[in-house]
């Protein structure tokens, strides 16, 4: 058979010349722009010989702080078709871990979106790495600094010419993307997906039993193109020819139900935080377009789904995946083995991981290390394995406990299998807090608490919550003789964490339960707040 | 990313573990038989067993005459899964041809279903390289021979047992599976697939918007597992877990649609000739379970697409490929650009080749080398390139003709491509008909034809002419019971097609003659033609 890469510039070539027609629409600040994909690919032309001219080495990252759009995806199709590695970067990390972020990736240089540049630009003199910083204009009035490392990205375009050259990437091992995962301890990790990863990935959600994402889909991600890829839908629009809807900062309820109805939206994927929001509004709009909603990021609300399937007539379903997975590893889905379950129980069903997609396989692994049976009952570490998936981290210090000694992920989420292959997650085995989708990690939470001078001791757990999924609750115990607030710890936090990951509430406890090995047990903290048996009169 | 390879280890893992309760269906002579995949997979380990046994060594070609049934189904993951070839043999093919394939491909040992052995062991010590024949009932009542080299298929499963070992085929190149396709001239060339390109092309059928396979799928792959892997079908629907109905032998009009019927077929696939002899018995079936079914092998003849469209209320659709590519390349399909379309445009639309699918790339080139413009009217050959892609022919003197420098393979075919990529065949390059310096589409001249409505099939071949060079000849089979004559051919012809496409001579048949895997024979009736051995009576 020929020796065809597996790599992005098919993918490129793919969407120019049969699907030029086909749209992309971007959200802006002020409004929004649609275009055709041929006008991208024009443009991703144009960026390409940018790159060159910007002097962005081969296989140099090329950092970027930007919404959903055309803009970001004309990145998503340039940066790695060149040779250069795209990586994504969160803007609503806290500062300290952009910092550390762009400098562990070395980006050479960054694209930032102009409402977003007031996260990035005050940091830029702590970046080791960046020679220039180019601006989106994304209808934002953030005043551009007057500064010789300022470029505007659309004077970049239009200084320069497409040269014409067609794109190689002659290895499909080559990195493509790098995304950064927040883990459990110590600072994030940087996921590096190779083309060849990022191209199987992108057939597989074409697939009927994963995404069944197809030229007549119009495809809305509203899950942000710096979060895995947007779960990878870009590159899928691309390689199929769906219209794609980014809704760039538009981010609140109303516009992303005017969005979703006014462009005839067929499949959006989101967290469940985002469908929560937007539930109020869906009888104001026409959403018979939309044939499927994907909620990622946790395990369905069975009361958002029903509402959804009561609604607009069509159920959330579930998918799971990490940042190390590109990101999908399961698809819930109706199998010809639940036809006779009834209504309920298929809705139900769809709000669970559901079974691997192919290539990729999961195994649940129990605490002896041998597999645990695929019976429903029997629970294990989740741990996958295929080509899409993470081989180890970024960077020489990557390190390898997330790995097992044959090479599988070890997720740290707990979960059970059916005899028929459908994942159900039970537990986390990393102290880990999901909010919104995003990952908070206890542990740095709890030692950014310690650190304020009345506190002892304290220890974060994640407890439900309506609209975010999990919250952080911080439960501290106060140095003798002092009496700090819960207003205190969290104003302590506030330049030392993201700001959603403030603890909503905060406990003092005499102390903090410990297990045998005099570890905080965050099980019994756990439970004493279910049975609300926490002492009401520390709350403050 | 992890080092995974994709490979057919994992195919068999996956309809193992997930698709056990799922079913596979094969005729037999004296009935037909239904298991499980379990019970198949179960069957697969023990054959594995079987072939070490054997003393069948690695990467040694294991040669199969046989119908599409579960045995064959065991065959395509035993032999690969365990490092060895796959040699799917076209018993249909003249003695010779068959003795030079075996030779060639230096198969080890053979299996042969028992009433195909009449074509097979008459042969037997032709072949230079086989040790042992193993004879699989398909209830034929071929005698078997009392000889040393015979092994039955039921006894060497079951006297050996599942050795449990894992399969592993660590390096994706490694070779799967071999087929020979019968070039224009010389002999025949085998076309090695890897395990890489068989498990791409298994997964590309289950996008949505090449054939959409899916686990809610009943496929049945009427086209011979002996060629070009039943276009890939078998492995398609073990990785997505579709039932699959296999006919064996069972290959009359009234035992296709009783199957098709009975077992609530989805998705059939086959050339035109079987989709043409099973019209008239529609009508006496409930086929309301077909979604799809795919004429390969040619243009779809529009009366019949017509014909299934006002019974069935499903049109044919067609799809384009040769051995040497997998063989699917492209689908036909109704884009979103074609919506404005009637529905007898988009029929006629259905039954042209239809644009490439991922990971596959075509092109046209012209006489001068140049790629021609996608403007739906310039022809040039059809080129193609991709991972599914042959880059060459098994054995050292394969040949290189049907390559091009930049390593793309001259399919023979002449094609438009349109601005949305839709491929259209005009001729095989050897069949166009050059009538004074321009080009006459036999193709579209045969369809043309076909639409009288007392023609059942016609094939149109060029013969020299003293003025034109070429004139186009017809040679045509009327329906039973008509009398058409030469002249009204041409009236029927004459708003139909340029008046210099009219052919000057028309020929009545009995019957049109056809290659081994159904396809006219054109060098058949260019023979007769030439030899003059054409019934002189029927000519009008």
């Amino acid at each position: 058979m020929q020796d065809r890469p597996l790599s992005l510039p098919h993918v490129f070539r793919r969407v120019e010349r049969y699907f030029g027609h086909k749209t992309v629409v971007s959200g802006r600040v002020d409004g929004e722009t649609a275009m055709t994909w041929a006008e991208v690919c024009a443009r991703v032309r144009r960026l390409a010989a940018a790159l060159d001219e910007l002097g962005v080495p081969a296989g140099a990252r090329v950092g970027t702080f930007a919404w959903n759009s055309h803009r970001h995806t004309e990145l998503y199709l340039a940066v790695p078709c060149t040779g250069r590695v795209l990586h994504t970067i969160n803007h609503r990390l806290f500062g300290e871990q952009i910092t550390y972020i762009v400098n562990d990736a070395e980006d050479d240089v960054l694209f930032v979106d102009r409402s977003i540049l007031p996260a990035v630009w005050p940091l830029i003199d702590t970046f080791t790495t960046v020679r220039a910083v180019v601006v989106m204009d994304d209808g934002g009035d953030t005043e551009i600094p007057d500064d010789d490392r300022i470029v505007d990205y659309e004077d970049l375009l239009w200084s320069t010419k497409d040269s014409g050259r067609e794109f190689t990437v002659a290895d499909e091992d080559t990195a493509a993307a790098l995304c950064y995962t927040s883990g459990t301890t110590g600072n994030p990790k940087g996921v590096l997906y190779s083309h060849r990863s990022v191209v199987l990935h992108a057939g597989l959600l074409l697939m009927v039993d994963t995404f069944g994402l197809s030229e007549r889909d119009v495809v809305m991600p509203i899950v942000p193109m710096f979060h895995v890829n947007a779960w990878g839908l870009p590159y899928s629009a691309m390689l199929c020819g769906a219209d794609l809807v980014l809704p760039g900062p538009a981010m609140s309820p109303p516009e992303l139900a005017d969005l979703l109805a006014r462009h005839k939206v067929t499949f959006g994927a989101a967290v469940a935080t985002v469908w929560r929001g937007l539930l109020p509004l869906l009888d104001q709009h026409d959403l018979s377009s939309v044939r499927q909603i994907v909620s990622g990021g946790g395990a369905v609300d069975e009361a958002l789904s029903r509402a959804y399937r009561d609604t607009i007539g069509v159920p959330l379903t579930n998918a799971w995946g990490m940042t190390e997975t590109s990101p999908v590893v399961t698809t819930s889905r109706i199998g010809t083995a639940h036809d006779h379950y009834t209504h309920e129980e298929k809705r139900a069903l769809l709000g669970t991981p559901g079974p691997a997609i192919p290539l990729t396989e999961v195994r649940i692994v129990g605490d002896d290390g041998q597999e645990a049976p695929w019976d429903g009952r029997t629970p294990g570490e989740l741990q996958a394995s295929g080509p899409t998936i993470a081989a180890g981290y970024f960077g020489p210090d990557g390190g390898t406990a997330a790995f097992t000694e044959d090479g599988w992920l070890r997720t740290g989420d707990v979960a059970t299998i059916d005899g028929h292959g459908y994942v159900r997650i039970v537990d986390r085995t990393k102290d880990l807090v999901k909010s919104g989708g995003e990952w908070i990690s206890s542990v740095e939470l709890e030692n950014a608490i310690m650190d304020h001078p009345d506190v002892a001791e304290a220890a974060v757990i994640g407890v439900a919550d309506a609209k975010w999924g999990e919250r952080p609750v911080a439960c501290v115990v106060a140095h003798p003789g002092t009496t700090p607030t819960a207003e205190s710890v969290r104003e302590h936090l506030r330049d030392r964490v993201a700001s959603w990951w403030l603890p909503d509430q905060v406990f003092f406890l005499d102390e903090i339960p410990k297990t045998a090995t005099g570890k905080f047990s965050k099980q019994q903290l756990r439970s004493l707040y279910r049975t609300g048996a926490h002492p009401a009169e520390h709350a403050k």
